[in-house]
């Protein structure tokens, strides 16, 4: 069973002899746990000698009206699944060991990354995660990180914040993992009702189909914004309410900017990425994909 | 002589194999090291079993206009002064190194402590100055960071970001020092002419007054207000442009807020602090005051 630690002080303690001779990896979630984070966890184990992982529910990251108060939680359970995979420490903090004064007076924006996607219907979200991740940085001070592809936008964001704030921190992006519909795993598909859990999965069909089209624009000259119009129509004909669909580069400019920077016509990494509401919940999903334009 | 690093990598694989058993000191300096300097480095010598010295004049705390290309570069003489008190470590690296996108994306802001004092005239200056101290506590990772006590402002801000961002390091404070005739040392002395020069000990002799007007005002009855206005007019009839002339209490909220909570009559930390013009330099000063209310 992992050793779980409540205390701040108390988990710097018990990582402080590993500090010099061995690896500390971190995995961030918010509890809950399913096998999206299970992998994460993994992923962490091949990585490092010593893996912790945070249960932490982080209210600064939540918008006025969203779901802080009903997003589950579930330690004992949580703990239970993280010993099969071979967990070293819980840190599951309260919010009162996390912030003595909330919100925070210090904040953390990352600039222009947060203007798009999940920042426009969320604006004060990724300043939320910013502040966590950096606290669970200083708090773990690990050689390694992982972070699920799910949240790509995070993901992304993460990266620049260990580049421009210096933290001597690898970040490991894990693959989403899927039911077997393709539905990608989520804390918040509970929220789905089984009628909506039916059709949850054509999300990611749709990412599927579009890549598909993207792959083959380059000799079928298929226009782009076309291709998205047609698959937001199929959504929203589900009963999804789309939050954003978009084609972007793999570093979430603009896919334009992108082209016009590939002068040597090398393979473009591109993102399709895509919110929407489904009943209560809020899904997230994305596909990687190269194109050779 | 201390051992000189310009690559972040290399500081890192230098400290590691202190991490676990000693205690590193950090004490961040824009470099042209004086004896208020050298002072920082002693105090962390008494604190830590290693110190590193960091001499970066640091582009983003520098607002348009202001003396960031001027500013003196002496490394060869600091690296000397460092020499003579106990400096393991310099880091001096350059802002390529430092930054790889100027501005960065990410951006650290203070909150409300920064909307007065120097942040009015300086808007963007500690968020440069959060930005740089974040990146260098994740490069040396200390145990211990010094800051002297004439940047207060700054001081405080520093507590406030190692509190919110939950950095395992302690910060001390170090006392001001004085040339013989009072004038905090700071490396802007030099911008002053001597007729400036001789002029510059005033800016003290006017807070030292206040305090002592601050501690006689509990039974003598004295307006605060009135003695800010007479002691303005002394420093502005000298020859200085004043930016602030104040009277806050330690954690630099107003003072009738600090006095407000005090309700039971408990000694009141008080500061007066001070930054004004002289010539090509701007000063600053302040003083540390117990009064009993």
């Amino acid at each position: 069973m992992p050793t779980i630690h409540h205390h701040i002080a108390y988990l710097r303690e018990a990582l402080k002899p590993y500090r010099s001779q061995q690896c500390i990896a971190l995995v961030p979630t918010m509890g809950n746990l399913h096998d999206g984070h299970l992998e994460l966890v993994r992923l962490a184990r091949q990585h490092a000698d010593i893996v912790v992982v945070t249960i932490f529910v982080n209210p600064t990251q939540f918008g006025v009206g969203e779901d802080f108060d009903s997003y589950p939680r579930t330690l004992d359970a949580d703990v239970a699944k993280l010993a099969t995979v071979g967990t070293d420490y819980v840190f599951a903090p309260t919010s009162d060991e996390m912030y003595s004064v909330l919100p925070p007076p210090t904040s953390i924006h990352a600039g222009a990354i947060t203007d798009q996607l999940c920042g426009q219907t969320r604006p004060t979200h990724f300043d939320g995660v910013g502040i966590v991740v950096s606290k669970l940085f200083n708090i773990v001070q690990p050689d390694t990180a992982i972070f699920g592809q799910k949240d790509y936008q995070q993901l992304a964001i993460i990266k620049q914040l260990v580049r421009d704030l210096s933290y001597p921190i690898e970040i490991i992006s894990a693959p989403i993992v899927r039911a077997i519909d393709g539905l990608a795993l989520s804390s918040r598909n509970q929220y789905l009702s089984s009628a909506e859990r039916n059709i949850a999965p054509l999300l990611q069909q749709e990412l599927q189909r579009l890549a598909k089209q993207l792959k083959n624009s380059e000799h079928l000259g298929l226009d782009i914004e076309i291709l998205i119009k047609q698959s937001r129509k199929r959504i929203i004909s589900a009963g999804f309410n789309i939050d954003y669909l978009e084609i972007k580069t793999a570093q979430l400019e603009p896919i334009t900017a992108g082209l016009a920077k590939n002068t040597n016509n090398a393979p473009q990494d591109l993102i399709v990425i895509v919110a929407a509401w489904l009943g209560r919940a809020r899904l997230l999903d994305n596909l990687l994909v190269t194109v050779h334009s």
